[in-house]
């Protein structure tokens, strides 16, 4: 990071180049994907990366975790909320903007390690006056209420008035750039002013009149000597706009600084009538305890954060860089204190999928916050048994007893999924995911044992867990459809985690964890009869559990249809489907991306062997205990050349997988690929929002593919690592059953350091050899 | 025009090229010149020529008469009301913008005969799909509360789903581009749908609650059998964007027409409660109707209004046109049905001057009126009548007597100029206009008799015209200072017609027409002495005017001092303006608009003799009948040098009267100059409105200047004519006296037709030769 860059103050901040995301030029047309790599986000709120001043082609995201609402929109979503990042400049009476101006230099720097997004530009305007315009913003960590942004103006050859607008723009909606489904879920409360000064903008969401309060606070003084040089003020209330205008004058070469301070509180977190009061106290002691000390508190719970987190990869500065970029966006994006909150499948980071959560936080996103940040993976466990009551209701309008998690759960727990859609070619289609796509009930029980296995928490499992996987069992237990000619238990009419192939039977990865998650419930119970007896009295009588309903429970489990060739050692993946037309994927883009084979008809993919994403696979590596190396391997083989990799949760699977069955190759290639797929937008997508799961999947790459962490069938951490060629080493911290753990891998060898320790003594097993820490 | 250009229906409409005003190429940067030269009016509103579907640089306007609020503005200000015109045509999910396209062919037509506004361009989009929209839109004149708009749209190159989208958008603002002016005077009431159909939005002015109501109904059908083809519709109520959308299938090169039906009353047309319902029912029943019904009644009207107004130039295409442009915009911004709004200096047509009335609109624009529109003439002063009680409070509030009318006028006939402005150079300067520019209150006076004089109209001065006469003399008559030394009246501390010197005492323009001003009212109370003596009574009962304060006013009146050279027969401008700096105009820019002579301080200008706009010449212009032909030669020669024709307002009135001093050489071109201001945008500030003073000048020069039009100190009316170069013949039509007279004129003779009779024989002049028609 080159010094002329920033003011000396700011460049101070500025960390070492491993933790920078840069970009170098302007592009209008890339505007939007860098709003997204570019995003801010505490776990309470997160900020796509616009300009302050805005551009034409921009989609400003101001995303508060929990708020959704539907108003005309096909279903709830995620709020855009009232866009406070505003700051334009204006000279000779006209806006600074990236668009209208010569770019004479132009940077924006995102620092991963403090969790700040710096930009620095020099603009000459149409009269040839030249202007740098330099800052960072950040959304405290510490205060998660608390935003601020710094800016420092410089005329280059010029003096004179120069002003600028600091505002809060309340005619934000959600889907902007569609014109069928555009929608406002904000109405205006107020536009006013402080006595005290700074500005206040009040919406309401429109179903539910959720109250979301932004205040701003701006001072405007002399690099020199930090006095006050606002020379002229006026409010304005513009409809939906709050925007409030200063004049002062700059000298040639004299450095202006700007600093706005933002507040912002919602009427979850405090009363309705309270809340302009607290977003103005906020807003008002913020502004006079100044920006830096702030900053301060929140540089520290970050250098916290990554002193968990961080992962590096000696001898591949991409790699590293890049697996860095997704560690950030998953330590931004989960608040810890909020379980009536989970994490989206495109985060805080956009509007895709509309905020919903889908099995892409449990199975994709969990397993780092399981081993990094144990508490959060809690939290966002929590957030499943809060909305425990909706799914049950789910499960019974639907006809079935027990929990129905919904294929996309926002609020309420209810589902969410729109019913249309459209296809590859643009056409609507129906969307059945929310109707048939039942496995997330499955991944949710798996996710619980996943990080009960981890933790130990057995408070955890005794008070919510356990309620959850006997409800889930429930569930399946009255899913399965009992088929007499064959006596066997069957789950038709069903969509698996390849969305290719809808309103299909007995969907291996479905029956399978069906029939695990019964068999994991029946365990549970055999440990609660005789460990915890009172709990499950307390329990089984709350869900009115019977022993009678239990021997069924162990009748279906024990007959649930799994479609497996034995001989060939191949999972069906579904019943039928090796009798579709096959096509083998033998042509691949310049992303390496696969091409659709010669005579596929995109809209009737029901009909071939093409598979949209990991579906076998993933259950393989997600239950990796219950098969074989052989079996995984047989799989994997046949599978992965027929994954059209639709979807981004699929490369990092099959780069996992192809490490344990000996496909190197192909590993390195698809971890490069998941780790970057936001970064270089692979799947075309990113201004919609991060590939969240694919940034737990990259981490899931790293420490249990390449890091060769898994879990045997004892329960034993293993670490059996394997190095691509120019790695030279290979280092991630996890947390094991309360013990804070270090491994490090170099080609040569692995080992692992005890940072924090539960008490007893640890047995671990590096490769395959056990050591006792 | 070319055939081609409209499907044959709507070309069917177009008149000859006469009557049309092109635009054959897009600039983005040209937009808001065109916004204002293709604004629509009919008087109740007036909206400029955006498109449609947006452009970037636009800057919308829907001005509605007499809707004013102040807000956050500095003064009240003609307020911008929701926008109507959006219909945003998406291909492919994007929309067609101009911006955003290659632009395969490009016109915008300006219908004058008819008030139509045409386009039709041919736009490719990034995917090569290439669009034809076509279309019209007006603003009916037969029903003012209607608007509507058709659009042809066909996909040359493809066939698929087209998308539109219709809005009212009620985010708009006044001054915009300003961040310092910007200010929104509306606030939300309502945005909804119809239950039968159509959208509706309302909204409120945030000072006074006058209610604006918008409704529009959007009707899709194909061009071959006029059924319906909107196959989808969503509705979306996008805070203060009223958006509908529709999908339909479109077939390649088979246009579909839209017809986007508008209604538009407020709370000055109906009361609140009813509102929405005016609205509803004048909508769906002009729907019901369709568009063709409205379009020929609007038509029949302008072709009526035409009829009287339009002035012929033979020979010159370009006078010919140009003057056409400015009848239009005048005939076009009238509401003769209302007497409680005027026009403003910018019309109906931009923000510039904030929708006050000046008295541009007396003494520039109201000719016009008198002699084409008698009736709107009257209207216009009843307007002065209704405010005169504001004017008795300013003349209170300021100290004196009678009624002070404002500089600028709004809705309440209180003063509303700004106190502060900019200056040449961008510095902030005190407006004193609105404190000390009196002369507008003996303006009304003259443009009372000049109503008069040419009417007859003795019931419009019994009930009226005479009250403003009596009261605006009792003005001056407080106005005027004893100055005891000298033993005369002055009135000091003043600016005058030309607006560089300011603070000034004595300036002739003022202290004459004040002079005239009582002597009128003097004459007048003689008449109505002897004529109407019951009406005597009741008037100076109720103004209380007694026979001691006449005698006053003639006191005050034989003594008001008139700074004039008896020898050079030249009159001072004010008192000691002829011993400022003395600077002659010597060089002139392209437009062949002086430039500032060298060593020209533009912020001290008050030290100079260079003046603004006509000022001495002016005062000579409209008394003619005081002043010998020497005496306006001697002036015009010696200030013609020294005016820097910044205002708009001037060309015209020195073309007029160098045509009666024998200075041919620059009439044709100061009358060019007036006529194309807007047209080629000369005072390059265009964007902001309509010159709307100018349009009347313009009128003036034709008339007065070539059309040698006058009336003698006998009041008899003259033609004698003067016709430039290439001019082989000019006719006009003028009201006189309740006659209704075609003047033709050419190079050989001048005669005049009667072409409607008052009863009696009317004597006139042509050529000095007296004839009895």
């Amino acid at each position: 990071m080159a010094k002329y860059m920033f003011i000396d103050d700011v460049n101070n901040l500025l960390s070492e180049d491993k933790w920078l995301i840069l970009q170098e030029q302007y592009d209008s047309k890339l505007n939007q994907r860098y709003e997204t790599i570019f995003t801010l986000a505490n776990g309470y709120m997160g900020v796509r990366g616009i300009f302050e001043e805005g551009s034409e082609d921009e989609c400003p995201g101001n995303f508060i975790a929990g708020i959704f609402d539907k108003s005309e929109a096909q279903v709830r979503e995620l709020v855009n909320a009232q866009n406070w990042l505003g700051i334009k400049v204006y000279v000779d009476g006209k806006c600074l903007k990236l668009d209208k101006c010569d770019i004479l230099s132009f940077k924006r720097v995102l620092d991963m390690k403090h969790g700040i997004l710096f930009k620095s530009m020099v603009l000459k305007n149409d009269a040839n006056k030249i202007t740098r315009i330099e800052g960072y913003r950040f959304l405290s960590r510490y205060n998660v209420h608390r935003a601020a942004i710094k800016l420092f103006i410089t005329p280059i050859n010029y003096s004179g008035t120069v002003s600028i607008e600091n505002i809060i723009d309340g005619t934000v909606l959600n889907s902007k750039e569609s014109p069928a489904l555009k929608t406002k879920h904000l109405r205006l409360i107020e536009n006013t002013v402080f006595n005290e000064g700074g500005i206040y903008l009040e919406t309401a969401t429109r179903d539910d009149d959720i109250r979301i309060g932004t205040g701003s606070y701006v001072k405007i003084y002399s690099n020199n000597d930090k006095n006050n040089i606002a020379k002229f003020r006026r409010f304005t209330s513009l409809g939906e706009v709050c925007s409030e205008y200063f004049e002062f004058d700059a000298l040639e070469n004299e450095t202006v600084e700007i600093d706005k301070f933002v507040a912002t509180y919602t009427s979850r977190d405090v009363l309705k009538e309270d809340l302009k009061n607290f977003v103005k106290n906020e807003v008002l002691n913020f502004a006079a305890e100044g920006i830096d000390n702030e900053l301060l508190n929140h540089i520290k719970i970050y250098e916290k954060l990554w002193n968990i987190a961080d992962i590096n990869i000696e001898g591949d500065d991409l790699a590293d860089k890049a697996l860095r970029f997704n560690i950030f966006h998953l330590m931004s994006s989960i608040n810890e204190n909020d379980p009536n909150v989970s994490i989206a499948a495109k985060a805080l980071h956009g509007e895709g999928y509309k905020g919903h959560v889908f099995w892409d936080t449990e199975i994709f996103m969990l397993p780092f916050f399981i081993y990094v940040y144990p508490k959060a993976a809690r939290t966002l466990l929590m957030y499943r048994y809060k909305m425990l009551d909706s799914a049950r209701q789910n499960a019974l309008l639907n006809g079935y007893k027990g929990a129905q998690y919904p294929w996309e759960s926002a609020d309420t727990g209810k589902e969410e999924t729109p019913r249309w859609g459209f296809d590859y070619k643009g056409n609507p289609v129906r969307i059945w995911t929310g109707d048939i796509e039942y496995h997330i009930t499955a991944d949710i029980a798996f996710a619980v044992f996943e990080y009960y296995r981890a933790t130990d928490d057995i408070d955890f499992m005794l008070n919510y867990g356990a309620e959850i996987i006997l409800e889930t069992a429930r569930f399946w237990a009255s899913r399965c459809e009992y088929n007499k000619r064959l006596d066997r238990y069957e789950i038709n009419d069903v969509i698996g985690p390849d969305e290719f192939h809808e309103h299909i039977n007995n969907n291996s990865y479905t029956n399978f964890l069906a029939q695990w998650n019964i068999r994991k419930a029946l365990e549970f119970i055999g440990i609660l009869k005789s460990k915890y007896p009172s709990k499950y009295e307390f329990l089984s009588s709350k869900i009115c559990l019977t022993e009678k309903e239990l021997k069924n429970w162990k009748e279906v489990m024990s007959k649930i249809y799994i479609p497996f060739d034995k001989d060939k050692k191949l999972m069906e993946q579904f019943e039928g489907y090796f009798e579709k037309k096959d096509y083998i994927i033998e042509k691949f883009d310049e992303n390496n991306m696969p091409i659709w084979p010669d005579g596929v008809d995109v809209t009737k993919l029901n009909d071939t062997q093409l598979i949209k994403q990991a579906d076998v696979v993933m259950l393989m590596l997600l239950l990796g205990e219950e098969f074989d190396e052989e079996t995984k391997k047989v799989n994997y083989e046949y599978y992965q050349k027929r994954t059209m990799h639709k979807s981004s949760l699929g490369p990092s699977m099959y780069s996992i997988m192809g490490l344990k069955v000996g496909d190197y190759k192909n590993a390195y290639h698809s971890f490069i690929r998941s780790a970057t797929v936001d970064l270089v937008d692979n799947q075309g997508n990113t201004k919609e929002g991060l590939h969240a799961a694919s940034a737990g999947g990259t981490w899931q790459v790293a420490v249990y593919g390449f890091g060769g962490m898994y879990i045997d069938r004892e329960g034993i951490l293993n670490i059996n690592p394997w190095l691509p060629e120019k790695w030279n080493k290979l280092s991630y911290k996890i947390h094991w059953k309360g013990n804070f753990l270090h491994v490090n891998i170099t080609k040569d060898e692995a080992n692992i350091k005890v940072l924090e320790k539960s008490g007893k003594g640890l047995k671990v097993k590096i490769k395959g050899k056990e050591i006792l820490l």
